[in-house]
């Protein structure tokens, strides 16, 4: 491996790009594809995407003078080989990696990543401001952004398409279209980028009916004013990218992404464009590597490598279930703003495909086509990550929850969601959600009560979302029959009388491993308890525990605003004085890791616990003491 | 005035529509737009849009079979004579009052109103849900969704023409384009919708351009293979609705909106069109009212009645404010999503055009684009309410807070709105922006402290929101020079050692009001605290009261999640025990009303507060007695 990748190594900068020949330049681009091959496979991460903009990259450095220029990547997923020719190849081994390199782009880890992504559709908003500053305070720089035919339907992507078209301002859109974003695309722009794509009128039938025209005998003064009443709308009505002329952008493609020298050219003649443009890139994710050419689905991540798995997933749990509900009951639809694969959906798909949407990254249009699917005496279930659901949360409020319509939000990744890091950490769910009126708001502590859980969602007659962690279950055996749970209700898993545990989610087993702890260590009895339902909380059995002991609860969630704060709001209501110890994600942005690393680092363990545990005892028999 | 509106008071349901003859429904169009000018103008209301769809709202009754059919108002604040179409002409006197007739569709309203509205650019998604829906249950009614040409621009609206296009059912879209959505129209697809209103290229050419093609002779097989191939792409190349198509969909029009036996022939040929269909109808807001006509942004909302201002409104000092500041440092730019007038920000667009950026209906982009901004040196300041910042939560989290970037957003319209009543309250912003971290969250006591935090966020180096009421201020005097507040430090107003009332923003006044009903009525000392901080909050201030007497907080906010609870998780933090009552808007999605009149229903008054004062200070002390 070593002797092929002679000219990367040497590059460390931009301006190493722009030394090279034309055939350096084709050498570089066969070693990166070597050295992604080579690096990802051992720590993992998003593979096919990088490998589809390896000649991008090379020849976004090549024309454009980046930090001066800006690039800005959507998604940011595909910015590996930009994070290689800006100096940070070396840390390719702890890509994704806890206090590693970051999977994005990240204005903190090099002045060469002009904006931070994670979350699709951001880059011609963030770009478009970057640009309007340019203008603003008299620059000349270009500023560039990178967007994927998945991401470009995400409803910012054309709000910011408009404004700029409006603006009219220099702004270059590359749009990559890989023909296929995280797996199938999804919408009518998408076939139209595929009848651009392929259909060869497009392309070449302005010039040829231009010049055809020309060639017209005079045929009757009728036809010859016709004509030239279409002079000055003919650039508008023949050009093949019409939909982008709609948002006043000019349309240059589509141009083969992967041709090298050519794509070069292309970025040469845009630099000298005025007003917005956009270059309609065709490439195909994974080249160069012919397994993931062939299923680029499959191979958009490379999974950071596990053990063997005993317990099935928390999303494939959902999938199944939901598959089992929508067969007992016809009313059932299943919608999913792009997550079929990551929400487990794919097995539904092919048992129900009528009664599964994929919306495309659409995360607001998903939740309000819930909403009338519901008005129309639907059940729909929506399948969407924690983070994502932020997208939609005006949409939650204003469609589903004010009218009370029973919409199912199955949020997947709800807490610590590993290598992807901050971006896409679900921790503020319960926050934004807890203070919405109307809505159940629940988690399970296992996969079998996520059954339970999902069934009752769909008998409840108004809105319900249940969260659940991004992790493979406990390995409990699953019930045959699913029952409902009762709404409010918490459990008690454990009885004791020092202090009481109140846990959500899958912190009730880490709770419990804890309580025994204090009892084998510190002779501390805990009352250990399944809150189930955040929303409404479980008041009475709340109140009636901290009339008797001190409280700490625990949550894999922010705990500003979090189920501990809706705990101690049930006290007060009661004007009930007990001590509260509350365990969380503390106040900041939780970068990469692992979920057990992550877990670790904010003591949500049974060691970590029992601690809090034991001081909360201890300190509360001092408060005793001293009223005594 | 009650000899004209005779055939009106015989039109109580839709079926009542569909026996006029033509003649009288023309009648009947002039005496809705009597009736209207007559009944807004004395309750308050839109205006400008519903006389600009009389016209469209007679000829959907007429044609389509409400409730059986589904027609989706989007925003709708034009629902009004859908309103008196359907049972509701008699509660006009109450409309938007207290316990009155709501200014939006509403489902628990009448079986008419298919969905609910408030918010702009969700129908589209929410009628295809029900089409879906239709669909999946083998039903054959007719769905439309009505949306203006400014809501047409919100993502989320492109998001689901996408879909819909994709999915290809039949679903009927009416583009309501009056030129002007809430004031000036922005965006380049607003500058193709008006290139198709007034271009006769676009409506003619097509038609003529295949008649004089058909005549020309035979020139060559070049050419004729050209048309040939031209052939089927010819209906997407021509048509001038081509931007729509790129979405999938079928385009009519531009229909005159205000030719009505016209629309009715229009709408029942759409009616047998299969697939997405959209009408582009052209209307004039304030239609058969010459002085609205003239002005439409002026018209867009009567104004209830208010008495002599005396003091300045807190929108209107912002933006003055805000004027000012920039003046000071070219590096502030001002961005709002259309609320150029309710942000106040005019006279800000007039000293400082190029420094002011209208996005449209765009939360989302909106937000993204000052962190755009802001990553390139900019100070931008987001003018946004309340209720619309939830469609850009994310964007928040992600874009701007994650990179500590310094946008100020300046959240108008936080606590209770009044007469737009459940979809447009300010009540969740406390509870969704604490969670999220790096962000500063405020509030004013007065309209004076509004201009400090202003002046404040300016100065700091990451996020910033200030928070303050749809109201006038409290008419203190505006001191000449802007200072910064120490960040994170609450002001006492007020000491006494029996009750704390922490207070946030305009509660300040009213605590202060109760403190002295509590001294004069009752004998006790009242501590009051402006808070300022929500975050961070004054950790210090607040347990050191805690340790000395109970506290009572108050906010015209959610309570869920809200400040009474950061107030609580502080205490627990510190390992204090003490009382704290809690007051602020209860767990309901609050209706409309007027803000004083709201207020009084969740005691938000200095009576509500002193008694609540009261009740917390009695309950410590028999607490204290049983302890002792």
């Amino acid at each position: 491996m070593r002797c092929c990748i002679t000219l990367l190594e040497k590059v460390n900068e931009p301006s190493d790009v722009k030394r090279l020949t034309e055939a350096q330049l084709l050498q570089l681009a066969s070693e990166i594809r070597t050295f992604l091959i080579e690096s990802v496979s051992k720590t993992g991460g998003h593979f096919g995407a990088n490998l589809g903009v390896v000649e991008l990259t090379l020849a976004l450095h090549r024309v454009f003078d980046s930090p001066r220029d800006k690039i800005v990547w959507d998604v940011g997923h595909q910015a590996y080989v930009h994070k290689m020719l800006t100096g940070r190849r070396e840390q390719f081994a702890t890509l994704r990696q806890y206090k590693g390199l970051s999977g994005f782009p990240k204005r903190s880890e090099s002045p060469h990543d002009a904006f931070g992504a994670g979350h699709a559709s951001t880059s011609i908003s963030a770009a478009l401001g970057m640009a309007v500053a340019r203008d603003l305070s008299g620059e000349r720089h270009h500023v560039v952004a990178v967007i994927g035919d998945g991401a470009l339907t995400g409803g910012m992507a054309m709000e910011a398409l408009n404004h700029a078209g409006h603006l009219g301002t220099n702004l270059l859109v590359i749009l990559n279209d890989n023909e296929m974003s995280i797996s199938e695309n999804v919408g009518a722009v998408s076939k139209y980028l595929t009848r651009l794509r392929t259909d060869p009128t497009y392309s070449r039938a302005k010039a040829e009916l231009e010049a055809a025209l020309r060639k017209v005998p005079a045929i009757g003064e009728r036809l010859t004013k016709t004509l030239e009443r279409f002079k000055d709308s003919m650039r508008h009505l023949f050009v093949p990218g019409m939909w982008f002329e709609g948002f006043g952008f000019k349309y240059l493609g589509p141009v083969d992404g992967h041709d090298l020298p050519g794509l070069i050219r292309v970025l040469e003649d845009a630099k000298h464009l005025r007003g917005p443009v956009l270059i309609h890139l065709v490439t195909r994710k994974g080249k160069g590597y012919p397994s993931a050419e062939d299923a680029p689905d499959k191979f958009h991540a490379w999974p950071s490598g596990s053990g063997g798995k005993a317990a099935p997933s928390y999303s494939s749990v959902f999938a199944e279930t939901l598959t089992r509900l929508a067969e007992a009951d016809e009313r059932v639809v299943a919608v999913t703003p792009a997550m079929i694969q990551g929400s487990g959906l794919g097995k539904f798909q092919q048992k129900f495909p009528r009664r599964l949407y994929d919306v495309g990254i659409a995360e607001q249009h998903a939740a309000t086509f819930c909403a009338g699917l519901a008005a129309a005496g639907k059940r729909p279930v929506l399948a969407i990550y924690s983070t994502f659901l932020q997208r939609a949360y005006d949409q939650v409020i204003h469609d589903i929850c004010i009218q009370k319509l029973p919409v199912l939000i199955a949020i997947d990744r709800a807490g610590l969601v590993g290598a992807d890091g901050e971006t896409h950490q679900g921790a503020f769910d319960i926050a934004y959600l807890r203070t919405v009126p109307n809505l159940t708001l629940m988690m399970p502590k296992d996969e079998n009560e996520l059954r339970h859980m999902l069934y009752t969602g769909l008998q409840l007659e108004g809105p319900v979302a249940v969260r659940y962690p991004r992790a493979d279950g406990e390995g409990v055996p699953l019930d045959e029959s699913l029952r409902m749970l009762p709404v409010g209700r918490a459990e008690v898993v454990r009885e004791g009388s020092d202090v009481a545990l109140l846990a959500l989610g899958p912190m009730v087993r880490v709770a419990e491993a804890a309580a025994e702890r204090l009892a084998d260590q510190h002779g501390i009895q805990a009352t250990v308890v399944n809150m189930r339902f955040v929303k409404p909380l479980d008041h009475a059995l709340v109140v009636r525990l901290a009339e008797r002991m001190p409280l700490v609860t625990v949550e894999e969630a922010a705990l500003a605003g979090g189920m501990g704060s809706a705990v101690m709001e049930a006290l007060a209501d009661a004007g009930v004085l007990s001590p509260v110890t509350r365990m969380g994600l503390p106040d900041v942005f939780v970068e990469h890791g692992s979920r057990e690393e992550l877990l670790m680092a904010f003591q949500l363990s049974p060691e970590g616990v029992a601690d809090a545990a034991l001081r909360t005892v201890r300190a509360a028999q001092r408060g005793r003491r001293v009223e005594v």
